[in-house]
Order: C-alpha cells, then sequence, then structure tokens
C-alpha cells in the first residue's frame, strides 16, 4: 500500500441539523466484549485495559458483571478485577457500573459500595427463558427486589432490554411487546433503558418505529440508550437513526470487542472507534481521544491474539 | 455457535418517512472490486461472477475497464471477458457498462457496439495528477471527447468523481471544489455523476451537506449516484444519508471486494449484501435475491482463496 502524506487519522467535522450536540458514550467492551471472549483473560489485563479505557476519556467503562462464575466462567475473577481497580483507581473504582443478574450479584456491589449497577433483561420470551431460566413474566418479579434494594441505596440501575428487534428463534419481536418490557422495567425504577440488538438485525426505519412508539408511550429520548450489534453491518445506520430521534447515549465496545454467543457471526458490538468516527464527523462531542483508544484495542487484540473486527482499528491501527 | 431454529435470513421491513420507494443498486465487483485484487484472477471466473450477478436480480452490473494493461493488468483480459459474455449472454451484453479511461478506450467500447460507458475523474489535482497522469484541469480536455463521441454514438455516460470527501494527499476535500468538477463533467455531457468517497472518510453530515451544495448548483438527486468504501465502517450511515437526501443510485461490491490500492485500509467498496439488508429492512425496493447474491460472493471468495470482508456474507455464508 502506498502510505500517503496526509492520510487521515479523523474525518472532516461538518455536523448535520438537528442531532444532539454532545453524546455519552457507554462502553461496554469490558464486561460485554471479553464475557464473549472464548479464552480466559487475565485479571490484570482487565484491570488495564479498563484503566486504558478510561485514559482515553470514556466516561463511562461498565467493568465487569456479577454473574456466578457457573454461566460466565469469563467473569469469575469479577471481584478480584474490582479490587485491583479500587487500588489503581481509588475511589473511582466504585463509579465504575457492573451488571448484577440477581440479588446475590446486588449483594456483592453493595459490599464493595459500588455505585451504579445494571440488571439484564429480556424482551422476548424464549430468550428470558433460555439467558435468564424464567419466564418473560417472572424476570420483572426477579428484578423488583433487585432494583428496589439498589435505589434504597442510592445506586443508579440501568436496565438492558435485549432483542429489541429480532429473537434468533422468535423471529421479529413486536415493538408494542419492547414498549412494555420497557415500561415494566422503567416503573420498577431503572433510570435507563438500554435498548439492545442483540443480534445485529436491525436497521434505521425500525429504530425510529420503536423509539417513536416509545415515545408515544411516555418514555423519552433522555431515558434511553441504544445498545447495537454490528452483526449485519448495520449498528452505525441504525446510532443515526438514533441520533436524529434525540437519543444521547450509545454502548459500543472498543475495538469490536464480543458478540451474542446465540447469533451464528463472528461480529459482534458495535465498535466505539466506528462510532467515534461518525461522530466527530458530525460535530458531536464525545470526549474521546481516538488515537489512545484505537491504541488500547490494538494492545488487547494483541492479548486476545486476534484482529479487531472494528473497521478504524483495522485501518489506523499498526500491527500488535 | 448455537444454530436457533428462527435465525433470521432477513430483516423485518419497516419503512421510514420521507425516502425514496425504491433505489438501483449499480453493482461494482466486477470491475472496481476485482480490479484491485492483488492476484489475477481468471476470464473464466470473472464471466461466470458477471453472470451470477445478473442471475441474482443486478440491475447494472459494471463489467470492467478497458484500461491499458500496463496501468491495470488485472483487467488486461476485458476484451476476452466481453467476448466470453457476449457468447453467455447475447445482446444483454452489450447493455453492461465499461469504463473507458480516454479515447482508446472508447474506441473498443465502440467497436463492440457496447451501449453504456463510463468515465473516471477526480475532484482534487494531487489525485488527477497520480491517477489519471494528467492536472485536474487537463482531464476535462482528456474526457471532452470521450464524451462528445460516445453521445454521438448514442452510449450513455457516467462519471466517476473521485475524492469528493477527502484526498489522501490534501486531506479535507472543499464542497464548492467537488461542485466544480461535478458540474464540469454534467457540461461536458456526462448523464449521471458518482460521487465517490474513494478513501472512505465521510460521515452523513458531510454527504448531506454536499448534496445539498450540488441542489443549490442546480444538480438534483436524480442526475446522481453515491460511490462509499467502508474503510472506516461508514458507507451505510452515509447511504442513509443519501437516501434521505433522496439519492437513488448506490454503487456497492458484492461481497465487499476491492477497496483503494491508495488507502491504508484492507477494506474498501460497500458490500452489496450489506446494502441490500439495509435496503430491504427499509422497504426500498432494489430487485436482488440477498442469499442469490451471498451465494455468489462466496463462491467468489472461494476463488480468490480469502474471505469477504462484507457483513452480510460473514453472517450469513456458508464458509466456500
Amino acid at each position: 500500500m502506498t502510505e500517503s502524506p496526509a492520510e487521515l487519522g479523523l474525518p472532516a467535522v461538518v455536523p448535520s441539523d438537528g442531532l444532539p450536540p454532545s453524546v455519552t458514550i457507554y462502553e461496554v467492551g469490558a464486561r460485554d466484549g471479553l464475557q464473549n471472549e472464548q479464552g480466559l483473560v487475565d485479571v490484570q489485563d482487565k484491570a488495564e485495559f479498563v484503566t486504558r479505557l478510561l485514559d482515553a476519556g470514556a466516561p463511562i467503562v461498565e467493568a465487569t458483571s456479577f454473574v456466578h462464575p457457573k454461566w460466565v466462567p469469563q467473569l469469575a475473577d469479577a471481584a478480584e478485577l474490582m479490587g485491583i481497580l479500587t487500588e489503581r483507581l481509588g475511589d473511582a473504582a466504585r463509579r465504575l457500573p457492573v451488571l448484577v443478574p440477581n440479588e446475590r450479584g446486588l449483594d456483592r456491589a453493595l459490599d464493595l459500595g459500588l455505585e451504579h449497577v445494571a440488571i439484564f433483561g429480556s424482551a422476548t420470551e424464549t430468550f428470558a427463558q433460555r439467558n435468564l431460566n424464567r419466564s418473560y413474566d417472572e424476570q420483572f418479579a426477579m428484578f423488583e427486589p433487585v432494583v428496589e434494594r439498589a435505589r434504597d441505596n442510592r445506586m443508579t440501575v440501568r436496565a438492558y432490554v435485549s432483542m429489541c428487534f429480532g429473537d434468533p428463534w422468535e423471529g421479529r419481536v413486536p415493538i408494542d411487546q419492547v414498549v412494555t418490557a420497557g415500561k415494566r422495567l422503567l416503573d420498577l425504577g431503572a433510570d435507563q433503558l438500554s435498548l439492545g440488538d442483540t443480534i445485529g438485525v436491525a436497521t434505521p426505519g425500525h429504530v425510529t418505529a420503536l423509539l417513536t412508539a416509545l415515545e408515544d408511550a411516555g418514555i423519552g429520548a433522555d431515558r434511553l440508550a441504544l445498545h447495537f450489534h454490528d452483526t449485519y453491518g448495520q449498528a452505525l445506520a441504525n446510532t443515526y437513526a438514533g441520533l436524529q430521534a434525540g437519543v444521547t447515549t450509545y454502548d459500543a465496545s472498543a475495538g469490536g470487542l464480543g458478540g451474542c454467543p446465540y447469533a451464528k457471526s463472528a461480529t459482534g458490538n458495535l465498535g466505539t472507534e466506528d462510532l467515534v468516527w461518525m461522530l466527530t464527523g458530525l460535530g458531536i462531542e464525545h470526549g474521546i481521544d481516538l488515537g489512545r483508544l484505537v491504541g488500547t484495542s490494538v494492545w488487547m487484540a494483541g492479548r486476545l491474539g486476534r484482529p479487531s473486527p472494528s473497521a478504524v482499528v483495522r485501518a489506523l491501527g499498526t500491527p500488535a
């Protein structure tokens, strides 16, 4: 390849009318990304990863999940990781959100004095049964004491809603079913919904339609985050539709780490770098230093022994 | 990976307001894709590729380029390919567009009785010099007799405008410079402009701004095509901005074949399958059978000995 003198490391900034002036990137690589890695990642590397993400300017980094190791052995080191992060970051470690699947997970978060937790719900019956071992209805009963106790302890609670667009067993997911699930989670006391396209099948019109239906149900963009997977290459187009609807929080995974173990594809979460490229070009504030983030993902790709699926990392990153 | 019973081969159809009801996909894989392959592809495989693309429903398939073999040895078989395609397709082969870089190329197209040609211009001085061996101004003098004689012979002429957003040597390309280049090509008699983001740096606001400036200069969406590269993962978001501005012709390359030899990244053209997925989800007519197209790209990936960069092909395609 010819190297050229003006090779661009950033896009030209050309804003578009009607988009938010700034967004919050909710970094999920350390939890959602690494929990789907086949091999085990060293806990010291995980701590280094979280620290580097923060140093690159990531405003929110979900650190891990207090899930039972039987279900997700990749995250069996959650307590150890939080210990290392507390040594490295001090009080700031308490502000890193963690996923708590149930009351036992919440107890562990409370013991550590954490300030932000996330629960993981499903918009569909089949995925609730397979992922939560509960029926769709039973999941809300399981979450109720978690949210209540978290809020009693002044924690904020994010509620993931998975399978918001398609479900691998059920096919297309009706929009009103997602609205109902979201409403029930907010009624329990959740502060924010993260609407997940867990298998990556959404397209922009579907995103707009869901956000419109939520707005009509009294759930405004300010209480929403969007969590796209790039399985079919649609994540950024869907993000653009989300920006046009006023959503200001986007989940993304550094280097595009992770994926859904129930979907066929090797590709997973929207890569944070690809999101940063688009936001930068649109003149939307995000606070992340793209060069440092790419460096972090290149380093992690080296630790994992495989190239990053993020287009921006592949284009800008030197081989690890 | 768990196989699931309702694994989706197509997205849910959810239209979005204000988008065109149908678009034309201009398939560039056989020319723009294969001209950037390092190794030589057998001419029989190229003919098979073009035929399969047509069978999958591609409405326009650019077959090859009548460029001097010294510059693009990958396409030295252009005349032989057109001969095989004429044997296979009969008169339909004459309706396949070919790129003609200059009058010598046009002579070859005229000899074969072809009906559609394309020329390849540059929006920037540096790329004109490096790719055309002409100054920016001199390119128009070179194209003038090509377009005039083509039109005298009742051919349609498409004019590619490369480097419309960024140039690897010059950085950001001013919008008025692109408008001027486009206007000069249309004034010569070109029927359609294909606006190329040759190095993939565009973001959606930049696309909207360029299309607005062209409209203001009297060049409406009906005379435009958009040609995005996915180097930084932005091609589909940019396409969505193009749809919102009313553009109805999009260049794409089956399986994401190709790329720009002057850009750093391994990724190139927007994959046709990824585009088809989005259009299908948006309920926009395109005429392509996604399953057959994926099958074609999987077959070609096998011939080339490397996996397709298209996300949809990776997700849906069985290994070649």
